[in-house]
């Protein structure tokens, strides 16, 4: 048996793991300046809290867990729906808007293939208790300060944004039942391309040329609401629209989020170029939380992929880099002075990151364990120099020794 | 169908998830002063990579997906496992010794019951490529450290260290077939009482008063070790005992871990009254490596259970206070002053954490909100005051209200 990771997951070493925390933290900041408060949820749910948000379908896309009594329980694919759960099971006690973020794991049930992981991290907000725009202005402007803050800027991503109420209200020549089946295939009109997608409308009976021309729209002003439902989206967009920053911002009628359950403002981040899959997607779901039991409030949110985020730094040459060597590397001579060696250690400790020999290495092997982990510093403690109360400081940028008294270390 | 999560797992909110991580962050902090550096895995593996260190019974005991195609996945019930994958899979290209810490979550499949978590946090360490004392003393420290950094003193809690050798040696006399066997009650001895202890020791055919006797020394130099094994053992132990603080520390004959793996020290840290269950476990595991397919490399770590810990600071009065509330609370007046207020927040949220109203609530509502939320300041958004470009900051401590020119903000 060959020892392997499980095919589409990811290990993270030490530098690809202080690349992740490096963004966790950014968007940490940037969160927590808006107000929103980090949670955490259980990796798993009972299968019939999943359906409820998805329909028996997706048992085919996740992992479910053996059972082993009567219990269902699958791996959660998104963070929506388990902070839904959270969320009711203190609705009444908590002051509205309740500002929660997340920086966390899901998994998805993929056949292992390149590129497509079955274990993967967002980043993500959602908001409940408020149907303002101002609420989904917030949270797309928490988006894109996590994006300038990772030195993003209006030249390498925008949003695309829209609004579910002024789509269907345009589209409201398509039949009820098709309108569904119509989001899903906007949705992912630009991956099937334009004559397939032009197909597919025509297969449904639509009138292919109609739709794709209502979807080009660019301008808000063009945009002609020919009733209710559209008046009210357009109405809500242009709200959204007065308090984001034009800069980041796009009208695109054609950003539909497939899923059934977004009922306003709908909205996609990617990269100008559109050379990598949507950085971000959210919007917002008013009737999610009464679907799932609790009393009727309107909702909206987002979730970041980390994994694309990471792929657009990378174009962007914005990847830090990774300071990872200890200030100081303690080289004692030999065994007699270990001792000393880890008091002074312990010392610097209090301020620095300190390593010690653990290997009981002659001190030639030292120098080239300190140099291979990038140390800044290697402190010798010999018999002669510790008999002076001293040691020997090398800085291993310049390779200048200087004796040091233990006392000014 | 009621909506609840999975019996047996934990929802953080968000003053939970505070403690958590002010519990994480100390203990990151003392891991990178030692020069360890965080990673994490897959939060599952193939089945035949656990069934390599816990054998075909562990099956019983995780949670396994169900099998969609032909792999054989299960979720982690330790990071030893995958780390140790991990490690091998660059064991030719890292300086050694390599030192990781992790802070995550693993599942055991246990039947729901009180108390018990099947999923649950822990925090560890694993350091792999030395075989030394100094190697095992260091990662002692860092749980010592930080307990310490917690408040914890040597009042609240110590670590129960023993030797593997040592105690196989001095148990010398029992049949090697008998010697798993033996460690495992002997690690569940305080849970079974003494009497059960007994009683089981003799069902093996063995000298149960002898192997108590043995069991019970406290004093290093008491132990008078009988062979090569013995002698290699109770050495090991002293050279480990020489880099510790003696004031948290206590040899434990007693002190097992029942798992087969461990090979020389092995250590439990209790709060001081064993009220609680062992906080931290961990050892010597010089064979594991070898037995998963590597080179044959010595290996050290330990795993710091979150929740017993939470439970002893809760004890101990130790639970940090969350601060939760924001600097300031935005109130707009009206619609009209909304943007002006926008622009407030956001100059304000390069230093400080704003919320603002997305309720579009009157005045007296806002009010009620911002002190439900513990914010410091109201900042109240006039037409009149902007006028004269000022605004009114309510101090909510005090109560006591200034105007503020916008500039001075």
């Amino acid at each position: 048996m060959k020892l392997e990771k499980v095919k589409g997951t990811k290990d993270f070493f030490p530098e690809d793991f202080a690349i992740q925390q490096y963004i966790f933290l950014k968007f940490k900041n940037i969160a927590e300046k808006y107000g929103f408060k980090q949670v955490e949820a259980p990796a798993f749910e009972y299968m019939d809290v999943f359906r409820k948000k998805a329909g028996q379908e997706i048992d085919e896309q996740i992992f479910v867990l053996k059972k082993k009594g009567k219990e269902e329980i699958g791996l959660r694919f998104d963070l929506t729906v388990p902070m839904t759960r959270m969320y009711i099971s203190r609705q009444k006690s908590l002051s509205k808007p309740v500002k929660w973020f997340y920086m966390t794991r899901m998994w998805r049930y993929e056949q292992p293939q390149q590129g497509r992981l079955r274990e993967f991290y967002q980043l993500g907000v959602e908001l409940f208790g408020s149907d303002k725009a101002e609420a989904d202005a917030e949270i797309i402007s928490i988006a894109i300060e996590t994006l300038k803050s990772l030195g993003l800027t209006e030249k390498d991503f925008f949003v695309k944004i829209n609004n579910r109420n002024l789509l269907e209200g345009l589209l409201d020549f398509i039949p009820k039942n098709k309108m569904q089946e119509v989001m899903r295939l906007i949705d992912k009109s630009e991956k099937i391309g334009k004559k397939n997608f032009e197909l597919s409308l025509k297969d449904l009976g639509l009138d292919a040329k109609k739709v794709m021309k209502i979807l080009e729209t660019k301008d808000i002003k063009k945009i002609k609401p020919e009733n209710e439902k559209a008046k009210q989206g357009l109405e809500e967009l242009a709200n959204v629209l007065k308090y984001l920053d034009k800069k980041y911002v796009q009208i695109d009628l054609s950003t539909a989020r497939g899923l059934a359950y977004y009922t306003g403002t709908v909205f996609e981040i990617f990269d100008k170029k559109q050379k990598f899959r949507a950085i971000c997607g959210g919007g917002r779901y008013d009737n999610l939380i009464e679907n799932f039991g609790g009393s009727k409030e309107p909702a909206t949110g987002f979730g970041l992929g980390l994994a694309t985020l990471e792929l657009l730094l990378e174009d962007k040459n914005l990847t830090p880099k990774i300071e990872k060597g200890p200030e100081y590397y303690i080289a004692p001579v030999n065994e007699k002075v270990y001792r000393k060696a880890l008091e002074i250690a312990d010392k610097l400790r209090e301020k620095y990151s300190v390593e010690i020999d653990l290997m009981s290495r002659n001190l030639s092997n030292q120098f080239k364990y300190a140099d291979s982990i990038s140390a800044k510093n290697i402190i010798i403690i010999g018999e002669k120099d510790l008999a002076k109360n001293e040691v020997t400081i090398r800085d291993l940028k310049t390779g200048k020794e200087k004796k040091v008294k233990l006392n000014q270390l």
